[in-house]
């Protein structure tokens, strides 16, 4: 049962309406493992949802579903050098393969007799235990490229942690793919990128800028990482999809060549891109409201319900005479409809319910509605509600769906613009930073500029965007730090 | 590139056929983790398609998918007495969260002071940390049903493993349910055994046992044990899925309580069923031959493969102008089609290649067949070969991927009836269980006489049917070894 106690406003406490929110929307909780949540049923239907979106996007491209292990055998991960250093400290190390009855009593105990030789630690990203096994796929140019994709569970010891935002275990999908040539792979990176962010405006309705991230927020291997940053509502960033240009570095360090058409021994081209649950994140903080969880259409698992009003049960079959068959047109129309017929909460309860739940239009109707052939519509988005006629109603409905939907990103948008601003002084810089948004900054392109920044400012740069801002130029200057030239500005923000 | 060494044929040793067949039909392969597989696109196109057919029919009645945590806290497995027993000993036990640099050279070593206060323990099933999950989610009959699934990743330590069939990692789906009374709960656990009978025959073309398992076979902590068990070509059983009615056996060792509608506080009824990867197994060991996979069309990634025959490119574009359009209408029709015009591979190799990878329609056209208007239509499953008419081919082939879908089946009925026969002396069991197939014998209902059965021939029961099988009648009789009473016949085999 839902719990309809007020939700902490966002200006009240932002974090907190958050974390009220992930829990009362019934999207996700902790569980008895510290770090790790549970993906409750209504949370995961939207996971699913983006799964599929995206699943669709990849096959589209070429790329095809595999799986590789959860465990990885310790050594590999100290194979590629910046990778070790980089990323994979803080994960969980599998020792032994075997429990026993506790000899002093009660419960199991880990069987000392059952350690294992190496230790194994489960996957906090697949690159190495993938090219350990691309090594006995490839010989010939002929096997290139190789496009994969994997769904799965991956695991990282955060400290803190926040539901969906900064979890241990984390449900995302993986790409790795291998190449004959640099500018292949380049491409093929740069091309998920456009991926992600149709995906993420389209689907998500969120704005994203592309970019491509500094050598300090690079990810540990690559060449080049590329990402897609967001805004949330209270003007922090964070980071939606990231396509990595890895070079050869994990070819070399797994020894993987190829015999190019030239007939020469040749280190293959790599490139991995993810995006993860951290998505749903996004998702609430992007569109969300003090009443709870607001969904775009396209992602919504129930996009409209009818909530009948009734006391008697005839009253009831009287009404569902109406609303079933504008129910079934609907759902023929590949719209996700659900009638709450039950009978032991009431309108109001309901109401609230769906409202907390973030479904985006709300069909209600009663006897006089029967009488006048007409029927309550309201929208989540808006919070409005107008009574119409029924007649053509399958159609209102169908063009209002993608009306919110593009209300969803146009609010979203609107918001990022009024958050963005230039900013050319750094003293400037450490007052407007406090208030949020993205600050577009001329930098020197130095890892030891950003690193102060960063010290003195807790502000990163987000990304190098790959083109000027809807509404901005691009041009040279000079560092607002150490006023040295400038190529272009690039997009400060604090993260999440 | 495949491999077209001859397989090694069924007859000459028929576990060596399979291991070949898995690894040169692209379907996965031992990764560098010891146990664990590595899942290849060809092989994970058909686990997706498994999973999409199950998923759909498990949303049909009303489950709901979720996610919980990988990792499970040691003393969770010690609280359900029997499922401790029975299961939970060989698992991978997680010790530490932290690598570090080696201090005496290179790589990484385990980190001595980030060992876990409490070791978690690689889910190996999920009914612990469910169960602890379900009891914040109910306290009222309200709350019930709850019918939930996962599609994850479970690893048990498996001392010797084969893909598919045993692997210490493994693919599966685990759906768990809580209901307020017995009844209830006992009906939901049959409806998911008619729900996997009715996959595997209608999807798998596997014709399955629908049975209950004796007392030692039963999972640990079940009251009930619903299988369906399948016939391999080696004569041996396999069980395909289970079901389990698991009483209020997690509910009262995780407390779990619900406030009835007579206002009193009664335990919750639970099931369990799930079906993993090992159905990979189940689906090559019934239909393939020696020349490779055999898929039935509902599961086949590429149900109809296009095999231009040409030299010259213009040779190529004037058979694609006539293949191209029948391929677009029969994927307008649904059918899952390729077209074959890679020029550095013969026709002749193209032919093996998708014989090993069991494609069910092949389709070849040269020269001649474009002057005569005709098509060379293969179907693998008989590997017989027609000549016929492009005219209304789309038709044709619709029908002959039923007709194949159909056939498969029937072989393998027809291969389950050759190879079921009663038995009733215990002698001649001894003998005929070597023979493989199944026996069906009276059993005298006791674990003792089963376990001295299982130690003698290696046979265990597995199932007991839920009803006769075709062309064989319920009756009682007397126990093949102890000549007591005896309700009805059991199913004995040796089993995977």
């Amino acid at each position: 049962m839902a719990n309809f106690q007020k939700l902490t406003s966002r200006a009240e406490d932002y974090s907190k309406w958050y974390n009220e929110l992930v829990v009362k929307a019934d999207l996700a909780e902790q569980s008895a493992v510290r770090g790790c949540m549970v993906i409750k049923p209504y949370g995961y239907a939207i996971w699913e949802t983006i799964q599929s979106e995206l699943d669709r996007r990849f096959k589209e491209q070429g790329v095809k579903n595999a799986y590789f292990p959860l465990l990885i055998p310790k050594s590999f991960l100290s194979r590629e050098a910046e990778h070790v250093e980089g990323f994979a400290k803080e994960c969980a190390v599998v020792t032994h393969h075997r429990l026993m009855n506790d000899p002093n009593g009660k419960g199991v105990v880990v069987d000392p007799n059952a350690k294992l030789e190496e230790e194994l630690v489960i996957r906090p990203t697949s690159e190495t235990i993938i090219w350990n096994t691309y090594k006995n796929w490839i010989s010939s140019y002929r096997d290139l490229p190789i496009l994969c994709n994997q769904w799965c569970n991956v695991m990282r010891w955060e400290m803190r942690t926040r539901l969906f935002l900064r979890t241990a275990e984390f449900l995302w999908q993986e790409g790795h793919t291998a190449h004959a040539t640099k500018e292949e792979a380049e491409d093929y990176a740069r091309k998920m990128l456009d991926v992600y962010a149709d995906f993420a405006e389209n689907v998500m309705a969120i704005p994203v800028i592309k970019g491509v991230k500094s050598p300090n927020e690079r990810f540990a291997g690559a060449l080049n990482t590329y990402c897609i940053e967001a805004m949330m509502q209270d003007g922090k960033a964070l980071q939606a999809g990231t396509s990595h240009f890895l070079g050869q570095n994990f070819a070399k360090s797994f020894e993987v060549q190829f015999l190019s058409k030239e007939n020469k021994y040749e280190y293959v081209w790599a490139t991995s891109w993810g995006v993860s649950t951290r998505l749903m994140g996004a998702l609430i903080m992007t569109h969300s409201d003090d009443n709870g969880l607001v969904l775009p259409p396209h992602l919504a698992p129930i996009q409209v319900v009818f909530v009948p009003i009734f006391k008697k049960e005839e009253d009831l079959n009287k009404l569902l005479e109406k609303i079933n068959p504008i129910a079934d047109n609907l759902k023929k129309m590949g719209i996700r409809v659900k009638v709450d017929t039950a009978d032991n909460m009431t309108p109001g309860y309901k109401f609230a319910d769906y409202e907390l739940k973030g479904v985006p239009v709300r069909l209600a109707m009663g006897g006089r509605d029967l009488e006048n052939g007409t029927i309550e519509v309201a929208r989540r988005d808006t919070l409005t509600k107008e009574t119409v006629s029924i007649d053509h109603i399958e159609e209102v409905i169908k063009n209002l769906l993608e009306e919110i939907q593009t209300n969803c990103y146009k609010k979203a948008l609107d918001y990022r613009t009024a958050n963005i601003r230039e900013c050319d002084s750094y003293e400037q810089f450490k007052t407007e930073i406090q208030k949020g948004g993205f600050l577009l900054c001329h930098w020197d392109g130095t890892p030891e500029t950003e690193e102060r920044i960063k010290n003195e400012t807790k502000a990163t740069i987000r990304c190098i965007p790959l083109e000027a801002l809807p509404g901005y130029k691009e041009e040279s200057g000079k560092c607002m730090v150490t006023g040295k030239p400038s190529a272009k500005r690039v997009v400060f923000a604090i993260a999440y």
